[in-house]
């Protein structure tokens, strides 16, 4: 008994069961049968893996940015003496990381008095006597609130006078950022530097700055003005696969990232106070404040890196046989409503029981020999 | 031959195979079948698609913050003249980016020299004689350690003496912070800005730092004295199909960062030292040292857009079809065990081959006129 | 007419077609099934739940950090006064967040003029007469270009004369950071801090940066010199299931991200330039301009958590059900080619429909009683 038990139980494991099947040898339905799974193959190779290489394995790019401005600028402000800004003066804080600000334009208070000066003379704001110079307009392409006053600029020309007088660095349009870049993928172990090189490594470029902002499609000067912010994208989406990962390089794009024509008034551009303490030899403390308008460079970047992975690979392979196997049923589906001897082939590969019970002898009966 | 071998090939290729069924007319199995298949559908539907939106590509946020803090505080220190603080002064370092602190208490030190001074009155700290003030006492809430000195506060008003005056600014709680955002989701090309406006976009709105601090549950006062961390989190999560597009909305949450009852006291609170460097007209450098106190307020911008895409549809489609495929393994098993005439339906859909090989002469014989 | 009618449909909906099937007793074929379902299903288990975790939704890491270092340096450059540097003086800007920089080396030049200094004695700089010391010599790992000149370092030593004396703080490699570091799953509501504890947290320890920089192969006095960038990398993967969640601890590694030995000149190391401005009492404005060389530590926080997660489990088992299904593909081609009796299993498997269509009234003849 126990015996027979057991090679009842082996005979339920190991008998293998497998569908009756019906040859049709018809072109037509062979032909739209092995065109759909054609198709579904095509998807899977041409779509899946080589456009949107989804057998890959992905991670999400770590970096680090160093960035080092350099150039010169003159400000020539009437009422003060002429001043050279070098960088550590335009880039605040002096520290180059993936955020860097260049002072563009400024309006200094020092000791907390507003001063008033002759404008830089243009056919706009040179004058004759103070009829020209309208009190309170405030034009901004130009320096300031004007006082209504016509001053001497210097011995032969005389301009209009403004309040608060701001310094252009005109010449930052000029200045150059190198911009050295690390970035990781942690779960490849990947890890590349981009480093200006003309010959190894021209796809690290110094940049100019005017060449950054105009990319983007802005004007420098307009810019310098209000201040704002340029985006610098940096995509380091890379193929690690095979002979690819030596060919890992960044892809630069240009934005300007804060609203240009704001529909509101608030805090258009970009500016910032900040102020320098001095001390009397009394002990007195005072400060200079300066209102600084300038652009501030984000370095923003991203990236995804793929690698063959065996469980992204087999989920889209699963994917695919599952439409696989729904060719059969686009077939079936052709084989007995589309061709001619639609009805041959349906009773040939349908059998319908019949549903009164007393159908079960007479079928045990004609099957008893199987 | 060549022909017979080249017709033996078509053949192979092109013949049609297709399971040969049985149709049983049984309402209980057809129901359970049909309703599992529901189930399935309905998974795929309303779990894979409305809720979990499975069939969409995702990409992470790429975010630039610009932030803007406004206020004015003013100091009363006894041994020092009344200050007023304005951004320039308590927002360090001055440029508004993710990250912005504001010095919300501080002990100065000018020229190393430790003060003291006598602490502003309340019920606590006014005296009468030097017994009322205990030496040494550090209360977390009040100005510093007492020397135990009873010293005039002002000419009626006589407080306990403590050394290192903190200066805290009492009304930072008031200051408004406005919040400029601009994000990018690179695989989608989609880029929105997000900046206060009362019509156009009342979601970008101007928080003040007291309600920024009680919606994490926390007291600004309290915190404003030893300082701490306070994030922004702010969830860009966007679904970019069809309409919603226009309907990518920041959600934002409040949270402190640090912990607040830490279990060991290794610098509770948050706090820095900084240093201006001042030259004497002999050109000889001091330092005046100030420990800053105060709440640093981290902007983390995060979230994922969502846009249709064709592979993890496909994906999750396969996934689901796999799943259909299981439900005639249900509806047979239903039917070979738990309906009435499983034998029958048995004998019907299931034949079994007989083990000895003399079968095979017998079966070509019945099977002869396939 | 339409009782038929609607009689037909139900049919049509719930009737249930199964595929007939035929049950092979042969062991070999069996076996070869179940060993073949045995190995997609243990690679299920084992591969994709057990070492892939695909069963897991993930979500990335937001962190905040906090760093706070400590520790004294003296320098005494020959031709100033001996300075104490202190936490303010070195980290730059004061604060710390995840990025912050230690001045480990720099070279001042006050009120803009170019000094000149004795070098410390050493066995390389030590000289008697001009005739040691050449004019123009540039050695990266002593201080500053040579002048020619030999002059007295003390009332003892001569050394040779260098411009631009830099000022080394030695002691910089036994300084301490704290790190504080916070981190937020959003999507899993998960919320963690590190932060020193010798008992409850000896997972976030105080590191002396001596060890940072050794970790990384690097040696500390070296990188001093030039400057440079060290990534600490903070690695928070996190597995949510169960009872893991309580084991969710970072993972320290220490790397040079800068380029070490570049190809290239374009700025070695890691430096940037700065001032301190000062006023005469007369009120002229003077700046000290200081060449800062120090280590900038990055602290990049990365790492995803995953939790169990209804889609991705479902896609994973759809995927695996797909391979399943190939199963009994494999096990026919065994059938039909690799075993003794193949023929006559393909006779009782495969019928073969005739071609022509005079065979149609044949077979129904054959078939009319099913």
């Amino acid at each position: 008994m126990s015996g027979t038990c057991c090679q009842d139980t082996l005979h339920c494991v190991l008998d293998y069961e497998t569908p009756k099947t019906l040859v049709i040898p018809s072109l037509r339905v062979g032909c739209v049968f092995r065109f759909t799974q054609l198709l579904v193959v095509l998807y899977v190779l041409v779509y899946v893996c080589v456009i949107q290489r989804a057998y890959q394995d992905t991670d999400s790019v770590l970096s680090t940015v160093t960035t080092k401005v350099k150039g010169f600028s003159l400000t020539n402000v009437s009422n003060q003496e002429p001043q050279v800004w070098d960088a550590a003066d335009y880039i605040i804080p002096p520290q180059g990381d993936e955020s860097f600000f260049v002072l563009t334009n400024m309006i200094v208070t020092p000791d907390q008095i507003q001063s008033r000066c002759a404008e830089p003379p243009s056919p706009s704001t040179v004058c004759v006597d103070d009829c020209d110079c309208i009190e309170g307009l405030n034009d901004p392409r130009r320096n300031g609130v004007q006082t209504g006053l016509c001053v001497n600029f210097s011995e032969t020309v005389q301009t209009c006078q403004v309040f608060s007088c701001p310094a252009l660095l005109a010449a930052a349009e000029n200045f150059t950022v190198l911009i050295k870049n690390s970035v990781i993928y942690p779960k490849f172990k990947f890890h590349r530097s981009c480093e200006f090189n003309r010959k190894t490594d021209p796809d690290c470029p110094i940049f100019k700055l005017k060449h950054i902002v105009s990319e983007a499609g802005e004007d420098f000067q307009e810019m310098a003005v209000k201040g704002g912010i340029m985006g610098i994208l940096i995509d380091w989406s890379c193929d690690l696969d095979w002979w690819w990962a030596d060919k890992c390089f960044p892809k630069y794009s240009f934005r300007r990232l804060d609203n240009k024509n704001p529909t509101n008034n608030v805090a258009p551009g970009y500016n910032f106070r900040f102020a320098k303490y001095y001390k009397s030899p009394e002990g007195e403390e005072s400060r200079t404040l300066t209102k600084a308008y300038g652009i501030r460079f984000d370095i923003i970047v991203f990236g995804t890196a793929g690698k063959f992975g065996i469980v992204p690979t087999i989920v889209n392979l699963g994917a695919a046989l599952s439409f696989l196997s729904l060719v059969p049923m686009v077939a079936d589906w052709f084989l007995l409503t589309c061709t001619r001897k639609r009805d041959y082939y349906s009773r040939q590969k349908v059998s319908y029981l019949k549903e009164d019970a007393e159908a079960e002898s007479i079928s045990m009966a004609t099957y008893g020999t199987n």
